[in-house]
């Protein structure tokens, strides 16, 4: 997408064969910074420190850090020791471990001499892949916006919600929950975004109100506990979020309070969509409240926040009582009863195992 | 309560007929720091700049601000321009008008000279009332925290989740939906409270975190997101928040995010029970989602946010985009079917018209 009339992708090639740039997605929304990467090691310090998050963008930047691996060291050994060296950046990342093994397949059998080119373009390729998977989420999601839009009287925006940020930040461009919201925008329909802000990380405020700022798309930051009181005065059309993960029954595992949010859609009528690339499809899970383990984080992302001070530098402040006792999980489940739909890139489906069984044949 | 074992109210007589002291709740959770109220302007600042919050609080301290004007001028003239002075510091707040209307008829009758001791005993009478309207509140929302008690195995505490700020800090001791849970730790019965952190204004995470802790209360400070995740996994036993506005048939107007945490106690079977001084229940409104005008506070409120520094120093930082447009509605309204009950000084009812018509006849 754009910043400030200027296109990006998340991540790209800067010296062909040589080197990648990133955005440094720590610094937002106080700076934007691009990083170059040189080395797998820059690759691999980009994903464990967070500079790149979204299960997509991990996947694109690992793809590349083996091919900058391979730059310096072509062997079986050295491509062992590369793949080893990315998936422990952050080993819960399925989407890591899907490119780590995408690229072993197509590098594993060609001689060392030919592995750096096909390395480069097998991750290029995988980046090009997501921006389509992308796209036609978007252009599958656009039709819902369109209908609602078609029921608006002029000048009255699309109200949509969303939770956290399944932006174009957190995949290679586009985004998933996004990527409707970016066509409708492309398409001249009237969008307004309703951005929670998603404490603890506040993914919304930093990175979802940032990226839709900065591409141009009307927003406005709301605090967590608002969109229940928003969706009972008729002030949101639509919902649509992201998910980690969705179980083969429809339930899906988003950012913690999703499930808050699809209970008040429930509530006041409003339809809650999911967006998602079929790869967050984990077949073997039928009940995501009870089988889906939820990550449990550090306590200090709740209580300690990273914000510009008065001169314009950037701060960490801690704001609870000192040692006060924190729990802080990361994600919760939404059941599949509280969810409108499922927006995919094969197209739109009921939240079931019917609904999905009827886009992708149970592999 | 007390804090690190000195028993406190939040507001209290330093030199009779002299002065005030109160708790500066501006500075809470960073530093406890308590203010000397000796005149009517001191009493008007710490209300319109929020030392003190809280509706009952607001009342005790309106009523203590008259006590300090008579001091200064008993006349007819002084009077009357104290109570306007008082009243424009926070014009919504119910529980003061009716402070100021208690101060002006027991004063408005006598003799200047007999004035400032009946404005002094009065200020106290108020207070006391209150405290004994959070005691009896206590006493029936104890009965319901024994009941969970008796099904609990040895070890097991009795999981409370509570919302914002309705401590013994908005009151003058004791506090509302706090009341039933001092009850409780003071009786050895095994509790723990879940602190929503209450975003915009973390009044969960600066307020009752800390007055919990200091009273020696177990509790775990969670993002507002994370109710609805833990009731899902049956760790929440119970759910007691506060109101700000009661309606004739039982809708209660609390701190935004209310009602969300409702629906997911509704929909995992978690009592919901909300606590009040009957002086907020307002018998002319019976719908609340319709009728009760939101209060729009300021974006800044959501955007900027006090923390210690390093350095142990209080400072302010900006943690959205900058110029990142913000809605910020202060309340939201739970309507009265997914409330369990009303727990209020006379005892406990259903939250219906019938229910608040058995324990208090409708004037």
């Amino acid at each position: 997408m754009e910043i400030d009339g200027t296109p990006y992708r998340t991540i790209w090639v800067e010296e062909p064969g040589k080197s990648v740039g990133i955005i440094d997605q720590t610094k937002l929304p106080h700076r934007f910074e691009t990083v170059t990467l040189t080395s797998m090691d820059d690759a691999a310090h980009a994903i464990s420190e967070m500079l790149v998050r979204g299960a997509p963008l991990i996947g694109a930047t690992a793809a590349y850090g083996i091919a900058l691996a391979v730059n310096e060291d072509a062997s079986d050994a050295g491509l062992a020791a590369a793949y080893k060296a990315l998936y422990a950046t952050r080993p819960t990342a399925v989407n890591l471990r899907w490119a780590l093994d995408q690229m072993q397949e197509v590098l594993g059998d060609l001689p060392e001499t030919d592995r750096a080119a096909k390395a480069w373009s097998r991750a290029a390729e995988i980046c090009d892949d997501d921006v389509e998977i992308s796209k036609n989420i978007g252009r599958h999601g656009l039709k819902i916006i369109e209908a609602l839009a078609a029921g608006k009287a002029t000048g009255e925006p699309v109200n949509i919600l969303t939770h956290c940020n399944a932006g174009w930040l957190a995949t290679v461009d586009w985004g998933t929950a996004t990527a409707p919201i970016y066509m409708a925008y492309e398409k001249g329909i009237d969008v307004h975004v309703w951005v929670d802000e998603t404490r603890p990380r506040n993914q919304g405020a930093s990175l979802t109100a940032w990226e839709l700022g900065r591409h141009g798309v009307k927003h406005t930051l709301i605090a967590d506990n608002t969109g229940g009181h928003l969706m009972q005065h008729g002030l949101v059309d639509l919902c649509i979020v992201g998910t980690d993960r969705t179980t083969a029954t429809g339930d899906v595992c988003n950012k913690i309070g999703t499930y808050l949010k699809a209970l008040a859609a429930h509530d006041n009528d409003v339809p809650f969509y999911v967006a998602l690339p079929s790869t967050t499809i984990d077949w073997t899970v039928s009940d995501g409240v009870r089988e889906i383990p939820i990550e449990q984080r550090g306590g200090t992302e709740l209580t300690r926040i990273a914000g510009r001070l008065a001169d314009g530098s950037v701060a960490e402040v801690d704001i609870a009582p000192e040692g006060v006792a924190v729990r802080n999980d990361a994600f919760d489940v939404t059941p599949a009863r509280l969810v409108t739909g499922l927006i995919t890139e094969r197209g739109t489906c009921p939240a079931s195992e019917e609904g999905l069984r009827q886009l992708f044949e149970k592999s």
